[in-house]
């Protein structure tokens, strides 16, 4: 499988999941503020995602001998998962841009966003109880119960972060960014996708199915520490046509990534000072010789280099725990193994 | 059923509610951050609302021959919903005080109260999803497709407000009123409380069950919009102490209620664009005499009575539907059935 095979197969995807979102999503009402709120809340998934993280779930349940139709719903209530909660994160972190265009916030104000976002929200648990014709009252809330999951991590990594945030607290050791990362990242971009995938399959009556489920968390966590990495990474380093996002961003927001840690443990304290508390100050106040002379330091400290290294460890676990899991599978597929494999290092390896 | 009895029998569900939702939610974390998460998802549960939407759903499962221990988790469900859409419709309406204390955004900022409003929010369909081992999977589902409607038509009247806030619109009909506050409030504290508490009983197994459910509906939206008028005429008229929220918050907020409006159509065209133009301030530029002027020619127009008066015709509305509903109902419990109509009388003829 070729990157560009990949990359079509993540389009088709993608073009399966936006059709069940927007279809599935309300469009007109005669009363014209309901009308604002439909729009808004078809905004983020009209702007096309990767798809990833619905993908994933897809490739897992068809990777256990599932059935893709089975898993399309759930695929699709991951990505409305995404889109809900980047409108309340772009509010929470202060981001301008989403996708290469304005945030919601930015567009309709805070307090609408907060509201749409909420719709939204509700509208990620009314999807997935359609799945109840299909699949069964069973398995439908065995998927519900999973994204609570979900749900409960998200929002904990979240709320470390910006708790981070909001005290100025800088002193943040590796392993609570790998924690806040884990909780914030991995559960909903790996972790429950791929668990969701094999809920959804066959495999969920096999013997070893609660094992493969624990496991995939392990698998999940490593792959989601290595993705978020290099999204730190590609955030100093990307073309920002490719990237969608705001490149520099996260300096300007003053994000807790791996990269900064590095460089504030190798910073002498003079300067260790001075960068955090150009870090500190207000977006607005930030300047961006401020920025990019914080960009050269953590050049000049190899701190981006540092942190390729400890994402390329992670992927590495991550794919030695994918051999394993999906090792002496009597039912597994083998076109879309390969598929799967292909996918987790183009997750590792992205360089747009 | 005298007042202390009803004042009794919501004290006794609400300290069951309470239990259910306090023993739910999570308490103690490693991580500091994720400590302050629960104590923030705890706080406005432990302030100790009336808990009238869960009572609603426990006397109407009761009402119809069902069983409160099968109701009490849907019916603190109803409170968690209360409580988490109350963050985050604080943070929308700028208001200061929740409760008696200050709101929960004016403690730890926007920014993480969005966060755990979000998270508290997902607590809620985790404990719906509890329900699953006493209930079934089917009824669970049932109770969980009720949620998402109410929460579709909450988030739709919170719009509606919002959007007329911030467009800065007061060109608003009874009629747009009526339905804001059908979607915004009616649902959630009387619409699906009820139809919950008639899902939960065995009379959902009836052949009346779809049209009584129906039924509810109408029934609901008169008690509500009741409900809601004399919430905002108390608002201008009770006493801080009892009320629990800010005296004349409405005004200070422009909140668009019946009162204003009924003021705004009996105003000639100069006062009428300075009472607008007084409202439309942002809320700190707002003086005491402004909204002192607004409140006397509220007082000299007789909009307050005229908003009770029409309280009282969907009251009516209201008692002669819950008549309707109840007839012939062999199953009815006559001690639960005075208790609803006190709660009924209650809910829309307070003084607190």
């Amino acid at each position: 499988v070729d990157t560009q095979n990949l990359l079509g197969m993540l389009q088709t995807n993608r073009q399966l999941m936006d059709e069940a979102i927007l279809e599935f999503l309300p469009k007109n009402s005669d009363t014209k503020e309901i009308n604002l709120l439909y729009e808004m809340m078809r905004d983020y998934p009209s702007r096309g995602g990767k798809g990833l993280r619905g993908s994933m779930c897809l490739l897992w349940c068809e990777l256990f001998s599932g059935q893709k139709r089975n898993a399309l719903i759930t695929a699709a209530s991951l990505e409305l998962f995404q889109n809900w909660i980047l409108i309340h994160d772009d509010i929470e972190d202060g981001s301008e841009m989403r996708r290469g265009l304005p945030a919601l916030h930015r567009k309709h104000g805070v307090e609408l966003a907060i509201n749409a976002g909420d719709s939204l929200h509700g509208k990620m648990w009314e999807l997935l109880l359609t799945n109840r014709n299909a699949l069964g009252a069973n398995t439908t809330l065995d998927v519900l119960l999973e994204f609570t999951r979900m749900l409960n991590e998200t929002t904990e990594g979240q709320q470390m972060e910006l708790a981070w945030t909001s005290r100025n607290d800088w002193n943040i050791s590796e392993g609570d960014y790998l924690l806040m990362v884990t909780k914030k990242a991995a559960w909903y971009t790996c972790i429950s996708p791929c668990r969701l995938g094999l809920i959804l399959s066959p495999s969920s009556r096999d013997s070893s199915f609660p094992e493969k489920l624990e496991q995939i968390i392990e698998f999940g966590t490593h792959l989601g520490i290595a993705f978020q990495i290099i999204d730190d990474v590609l955030n100093l380093t990307a073309d920002e046509s490719k990237y969608g996002k705001e490149i520099l961003g996260d300096l300007y927001e003053g994000k807790r990534t791996l990269i900064l840690i590095h460089l504030l443990t190798r910073l002498q304290s003079g300067d260790r000072e001075k960068v955090v508390e150009a870090l500190t100050k207000p977006r607005q106040s930030k300047s961006d010789r401020d920025i990019r002379w914080i960009l050269q330091l953590i050049r000049d400290h190899g701190s981006i280099d540092y942190a390729r290294k400890v994402a390329i460890t992670h992927s590495d676990r991550a794919m030695k725990l994918f051999e394993m899991i999906s090792s002496g599978q009597s039912r597994l597929h083998p076109k879309v193994y390969d598929e799967t494999k292909a996918l987790l290092e183009y997750l590792t390896s992205r360089d747009y």
